[in-house]
Parts: structure tokens; sequence; C-alpha cells
């Protein structure tokens, strides 16, 4: 199996490393991000992106706040504000918030301190990510008589969405290695075409079967009865089961649920938000126009033309037939998710 | 108003000359079309495109197939097998082949009968949208309370799509003319972007404000609440109602059905099929699958992944709230929509 890994540390150089998403499929390269400025650029511009991955990476960057400090000789306040840069450099997904805060009750305790709680985050992430593909893949062949049977996904919800392994697309890895999986339907994910370049490439890299889509495909593929589930990611999941997800994912769901086909929200358990109530509080990354309006440097539309980019979509908890952690599988009905999701329900607590 | 008339039959090239659709908006230039092979070439290549368009095309297809007979020497079988090239060019849209077949049943009258049928097919093309942008706009005016409202169209169904004027957009059209519109969320329509280029191109001409989204965005867009009603075209409706329209319609509809927004489909009389019965009969036309995994000559997925183009999709008729043609809006049951969408339901017949 590829081990792909979007986020790490580098100890020699004291940076945050990370596969550069951009140039991939084309090109596999990594950049080195030395300041907190490099890095928030980095996940501005998604070098970096997927919610979990956001979290280590904001847990790393906490770290690299702490060394250009002391190399620049910040006061207090200078960090805490260069921290708040890393926290804030993208708004929907809960888990870069919440990584940054993690590392950052560790900054007390010096940049030791802070990089183990980075690296536990990452290592938590990925068993979480291993542990969620399991039961996801038990409640899908509970409920999806086919075999093998094909799933759709929207986005990239991989091993480069996380620390490693993915979620939904860690779900489709999971059905592979049990041998029931015919095949994946990969929607291109407009406008950044995270299916074409990301999903499409881990996919080709574990030797799973899969066809790329336009986004627009996904409803008919879906209405034709060509697919059996569709898998998705999240960047928020609000108290009530709502969930946010890459701009698309809302269609997804409404096709699903016209089919009758099931549809699955896979993601860590820190991709649920206690603090959020319902979707509507979820604030949604409007992104550049320029995505929509030009494409590979070229623009599509005429020069006075608007384009408007919002990058995630909210699917209320009545289209979403389970969501998947580490923890359990819910089938949301609107009332609160959060303990079971999360495991404070059960006697295993989260991170233990 | 700005004139804009795709398809035209130019008397002293005699030839068929389209305005080349792939190069807009960039760049305004005409294709003359001087054999029927060309013809089938532009038609492939969606240089002319659009239900309607296509109709006329073909219509303009039969004369010049007869001008190519005559200055080749072709037998009657040659020119048959020539005329059904044109025929067959693309095979969803049912105007072209109705367009073809109405041309030539004047070939035994030679060629000046046949272009006098392409005229009259060109001229009735504009008049049925001018009458079905006026109905359809009365049917929205009485549905929708928000003034001025919002429109939401997926890909182009503009006077590029037709003889003149356009089907979709002509009720955009008249709904600006009237001065109860706000703006139109124009979905970019991939793989091959009608709703960036075209559509948006049109608009601009018309002075039209309007946003350009992702295909991706629509649904939630809808869901939102800032769409009041879709508008969008169609290349065949069955008897039962059931309508093909582009890859990404049948998202749009879904959206809209549950967001509580009408959806609304206008085409002219000659888009209704009574050899189809629904829409499980309509062929859908597969592309190529590079239209998907490159973009602008650039490959975006990985070399080795395959692609899936289909280029329309059906909305069944549960889904449609009203069709719209120049006899009648009928809002679908699942009842034969035939007679009352082609006026022969009502003393006034078609083409009369």
């Amino acid at each position: 199996m590829a081990d792909i890994r979007p986020v790490g540390w580098d100890d020699g150089e004291a940076c945050v490393v990370v596969l550069d998403q951009t140039r991939l499929p084309g090109e596999r390269t990594s950049v080195a991000c030395r300041t907190v400025d490099e890095l928030v650029d980095a996940i501005e511009r998604l070098v970096v992106r997927g919610a979990p991955a956001l979290g280590v990476a904001g847990a790393y960057g906490v770290a690299l706040a702490l060394v250009e400090a002391s190399r620049e000789g910040w006061d207090e306040q200078e960090l805490n504000r260069s921290i708040d840069l890393v926290r804030d450099a993208r708004p929907t997904a809960v888990n870069l918030a919440r990584g940054v805060d993690l590392a950052r009750a560790h900054v007390p305790a010096g940049l030791q301190a802070v990089l183990a709680e980075a690296h536990r985050i990452a290592a938590d992430d990925e068993a979480a990510n291993r542990e969620l593909s399991r039961l996801g893949a038990d409640w899908i062949l509970a409920r999806v008589e086919r075999r093998p049977l094909t799933v759709l996904t929207h986005c990239n919800a991989g091993a480069l969405a996380t620390s490693a392994w993915g979620t939904a697309l860690g779900l489709v890895r999971e059905l592979h290695q049990r041998g029931v999986l015919a095949s994946v339907f990969v929607d291109e994910t407009r406008p950044l075409l995270q299916g074409s370049r990301l999903t499409a490439w881990e996919l080709e890299q574990e030797g799973i079967s899969y066809v790329v889509q336009a986004d627009a495909a996904a409803a008919s593929t879906i209405a034709r009865g060509l697919v059996d589930v569709a898998v998705v990611g999240a960047d928020r999941i609000a108290r009530n089961g709502d969930a946010a997800n890459k701009i698309g994912t809302l269609g997804v769901a409404l096709a699903c649920r016209d089919a009758g086909i099931p549809f699955v929200v896979a993601a860590p358990a820190t991709t649920v938000d206690p603090g959020t109530a319902h979707g509507d509080e979820i604030p949604i990354e409007l992104r550049s126009e320029d995505e929509v309006l030009s494409f590979a440097g070229a623009r599509v539309t005429p020069v006075e033309a608007r384009g408007f980019n919002p990058a995630f979509d909210v699917t209320p908890h009545r289209l979403v037939d389970a969501i998947v952690t580490e923890h359990a599988v819910v089938e949301p009905d609107g009332t609160d998710v959060v303990a079971r999701l999360t495991g404070a329900a059960s006697p295993r607590a989260p991170h233990s």
C-alpha cells in the first residue's frame, strides 16, 4: 500500500514539510515552511488541505511559531498573534483551530512538548482513520447487498487530506482490502479538481479501479443505479449531525436520497464540533472568484464576469444516512450526535 | 438588444455558416461549412450546438448535401447517406433529426424548396422562442412572489443554442425586459463550460447582471434561498414529460424540489418527441473522456485515469414543475404532454 503523509515536521531544519498538493498528480514535490507566513500561505493556497491534515498542520504550526519566535526574539504577544494567523488561515474546518488550540496549551512547557502533542495528534488521526474505516465498512456491508459494490466520492478525503490513510478514501481502501470493492466514481471537484488530481492519484497508487466524472454527472450516475453508496469526508459536523464538506456534497446527498442509496459521512471525532449547534452556524469560506472564472491561468468567462465561489456546503442531517467516526456509526435523527461520535458516551474516552 | 444568430445559409457561397462557439467568449469568428463532412465535424465538436440550433443546422445540412451532390455528381444513394450523416451527428437532441427530416421531404422539389423549408424552421424557432418566453414569464411571475427575482440556469439555452433569442435564456431576457429580473446564477457547465463561456457572454451582451459558479455550487445556492426559480432548456422531452438536458440538470431539479422552488423546462414544441414514451428511451450521448481528463490541452488527472462523460441527463417529470413551449405551460403529472405542448390540443395548430 502506498504510504502517503501530507504533513510532517523536519527536526533537523526545524520546519513544517508539506507535500505540495497543488502540483499533484504531475509532480510529487514537498514544500518546507520555515516561517508562520509560509505555512499560512501554504494553507491558504491549498498546498496542504483537508480538515484532519489541517489539524496536524495547525499543531505543527504552533511549533513553527515557537521556533520563529526564538529566532526572531518575539515577545509573547507577537507569538500569540502568529499562532492566531495559523488558526484563522481557513475558517470552515474545525480541525485547524482545534489542532492549534491543543498544541498551544503546551507552549508553556516548550517546543518539545508542543511537538510531542503535534505528533500525538497526527498518530491519533491515523489510528482514528483506520478504525473509522473498519466501522464504516461494516455498516456499508450490512446495508448494501451488491457484491462487489461501487462507491461514489466527492473531493479528496484520502491520505492527502489527513495525517495518513484517509477518511472517506480510507473507507474505500478498507472495502478494497476486504475484496468487496468493484470501482469508484470520482467527482472531479471543481473548481480546484481535488477529485481528478488527488483522489485519482491516490486510487491509482493503490491499484483501485476508478473513473473520473464531472461533478454535474454525479446525480445521474446515482439515479441510473451505477452506484451503491456515496462516501464523503467532512470539514465540520454540527451537534445535530449537519455536516459541512466540499461544495457539491449536498448535491450528492440529494441524489442519493432520491435514488434510495446510502449517503455516508466519514470523519474523525476531531471533526465533530460541540460548539456548533447546527449547520447554519458553520462559517462557509468564500474563495477567490478567479478559481471559477479562469482555468490553468486562462480566462474562460468574459473578462467582465463575476464569480461566486463558496468552498463548502452543508448537508442537513436529514439527508445523511450515517456518520462514521472512530467511535461509532451514528444514523442522525436530529438529536445530539456529539457524545456518540466522540466516544464520550462509551467507556472508551477519546484519545485513550 | 444583441442580435445573435448562430446558424445561417450563405447564398453566394452556397454553404452553411456557423458562429464558432468553441472560441467564445474570447473570439467571435464564423466557420463556413462547404461540405457535409465539415458540417458534421462542426456539429460533433460543438462549434454549433443546442437542440433548436441543431434543428436549423440539420435543415441547412440537407441543402448543403444537395449542393455537394450536384457539384460532386453524387447519386441518390450517396446523397441520402450524406444526409444521414448529418442526421446522426449527435443522438440526444430530437430537433436535429427532425430538422433533417423536414428539409429532406423537400429534396424532390429541389434546392430552393429545401432552403425555404430551412429558413421557415429557423423563423418558426425564433417566433416559438419569443412566445414561450412570454408564456414562461407569465407562469413564473404568477408562481414566484419575490421582486425582483433571481434565476438559476444550467448550460446555455440562449440565442446561441437556437435560431435566435433563446429558450431558457429567452425567458430570462423576457423577465429582464419586464424589469423584474435581479440577477442570474450561471452554472459553469463542465466539462465544456457552456455556462461560463456562452451564457455569460450572452448575458454580458444583454447587460443582465449575473454571476458564474461551479456546477457543484448550484445545490447549496438553491438551498440557501439565493434563487427563486431555475430555468433550463431541453434536448428532448418524452411523452410523459421526462426531459433530457445537459448533464447536471437533474441535480438542479433535485435541489429545487428539496428547497421548494420551481424548476422550469423551456423549449420549443420541436423538442417534444411523441416517439419517446419516457426518459429511459432517450439515447444519452457519451462524449470523449478527454473532455473530463484534460483541460485546455493539459492533462489534469493521472495519465492512467479513465473518464466517464455522459453529455446529458434525464430529469423525471415528477421533478419538473412546468414545461413551457410556445403553445402552453404544462405542469406534468405523468400523463401524455404531447398534445398540449405541441398545440395539437388547441385550435392553434403548430406552425400556423
